[in-house]
């Protein structure tokens, strides 16, 4: 056996392939103009970074249903995911006005950086959004084509394709909620505060981050229906552990090595698990506190410590940790009854504890 | 004889498909949340208007190489057309600052009106960028789940997403030159300014409203590359002058028939070939003014009636007017050349001598 089953070799070939895409695709734009390259490289830029989390997933889901682990099929799919991922991510930093991303600046405050440093006419921050909307509508419309290729070498293409075109679905209107959760805020009924944030989790994060990369693999490979199912069982509870960790991170976590300012979800006003748990556990007096300031964009460094000892001091940062720790036990107990490889098991072993116990 | 060759009939065919699909969208949203369904309302809104260009040319192009003109393959092509179309302009009403479209507030401004409406938290402005953007993007998505389902149904698959891909990478890129030309305005030289300005034209306009959509209605019906070479030689002319008629409009159009505001081209700073050839022929001063006024904001309708009066004098007008009907000549010219069925030629005729002197 000669095969490839290496993660840290399936990285680097995922990401000469998406290098080696991404530079055709530039000479396709140079060929209209050099300046139209701008959007292309904007993307290499920001696909560089990454855990190549889903990727990773669909690789081992193709594995998990036979499939061979060095086919180009994968790595191209993989290859989509990625994108994608990359379009959400440009996307999602105009939506939540975050200024960084993997530790660099967000796209749109790169172009704007762009146009500040020409002297060009014009709002530069209008022309920062303008060029990154462009630039993330780039990325869906080429992860797809590659996503298509990847498929249409596949006897599953089909079958591929719903997959796909559900998760974008999902992902799309997931994102939306969480945008209207945002404005829309109604602090009456905690409960259905609590039901709302883990819909939201769910649709616009743990199906995209796990459920569907895992499904794509094994759908690409021929897994069956009653498979797939299996798959789930695993996928879903290890997305929503995934997602729970995000917030606590995004709140909580180092910025030496998350990429992003300290509390950067509560300048979003990120209507989260943890912050409907805290509003239903604080005092009338606090939770006015944490709804007040949450989202305000002026959130000083010491309104940030203030939050932060709110969400430990209620029990909501150790109810949201426990429910990580309930969630990925689950993820595990499935894992133990899919039929995989030793090889197989192990890699998505080493994964889902990467997975629940990241700092970044 | 019954097949309907009517374009009245397309049309009618057309919104009904196309409202039938969003629709089904509508629901699948629904079951996620109530609330994701506004996505798909404000494309469903956007789409009831339109001329149905695009998806027309389409129609004849598959005609004018055999395809039967009631097949539900063609229908759907232009079903995706037009989502795409929508994607294209809701997320270049951003960018265009616009807050009109088809006689209706943009997109933006729409979700914008729902949250003040609302009372909710936040900004208002950007939560309507936030949920126009995500509407854009899934449009987008949308456009190419129904492409490849109708291009799937024929037996030229893979040319036609070929095709379809390549417009969509040269409207992103031509879409992105045109921010920059807005942003980056180097009066210097102006023979380059008006080839800056041909350029975008074709990227971001012509090939995408006439070139592409009559070359992807010949590919699905199988046609080969000489056809498709004696295609372009009619369509990219008719786009050439369809834009250029379109740039008038945008700036001496009658806001009754345009459903824009006067001069909005002037408030936006668009660098169209009429602007270029005003400044070669301007004197300094007069040029000045124009450079200064052009893409502000707070251009008064005083300001409006006097750069047209510029535009007017300097002969810039009638030189485009001149060019939309060289460019028609040709087109014309090119359309004898083609080998069609007598009511192919009659229904192209028809909609060129539309699109050449549109008011609107």
């Amino acid at each position: 056996m000669n095969q490839h089953h290496d993660p840290e070799w399936f990285r680097n070939e995922l990401s000469e392939s998406m290098q080696a895409q991404l530079e055709q695709y530039k000479a396709q734009a140079t060929q209209i103009s050099p300046q139209s390259a701008h959007l292309v490289e904007a993307i290499q830029q920001l696909v560089t970074g990454g855990k190549r989390l889903r990727a990773l997933l669909a690789w081992w889901g193709w594995q998990a249903a036979g499939g061979d682990a060095n086919a180009p099929e994968i790595i191209n799919a993989g290859v989509a995911l990625e994108l994608f991922q990359a379009a959400a991510l440009i996307h999602d930093d105009i939506l939540d006005r975050s200024d960084t991303r993997r530790g660099q600046p967000a796209v749109h405050r790169r172009f704007q950086k762009m146009h500040e440093d020409a002297g060009w006419q014009q709002d530069a921050g209008h022309f920062g959004v303008s060029a990154a909307i462009l630039a993330g509508d780039l990325a869906l419309a080429l992860s797809e084509e590659v996503f298509a290729s990847a498929a249409d070498a596949t006897a599953f293409a089909g079958e591929a394709r719903t997959a796909f075109n559900t998760m974008r679905f999902e992902v799309m209107t997931g994102q939306y909620l969480d945008v209207l959760a945002e404005s829309d805020v109604d602090g009456s009924d905690p409960d259905s505060e609590l039901a709302k944030a883990r819909q939201i989790l769910k649709y616009k994060s743990a199906h995209y981050s796990t459920v569907w990369p895992f499904a794509l693999g094994g759908t690409l490979a021929g897994a069956d229906e009653p498979t797939l199912l299996k798959y789930r069982e695993f996928s879903e509870p290890l997305g929503i552990a995934f997602q729970l960790r995000d917030d606590i991170l995004g709140v909580f976590g180092d910025p030496a090595l998350t990429g992003k300012p300290a509390g950067d979800d509560l300048r979003e006003g990120k209507r989260t698990e943890m912050i409907a748990h805290a509003l239903m556990r604080l005092s009338e007096q606090d939770a006015q506190t944490l709804n007040d300031k949450l989202g305000a964009e002026d959130l000083s460094d010491t309104d940030v410590a203030q939050l932060q000892q709110l969400l430990v001091a209620s029990d909501a940062k150790s109810t949201v940790d426990s429910e990580i720790q309930e969630q990925g036990d689950q993820a595990l107990k499935a894992l133990e009854e899919l039929m995989i490889s030793p090889t197989v098991r192990e890699g998505l072993l080493e994964l889902t504890d990467l997975l629940l116990h990241r700092e970044h």
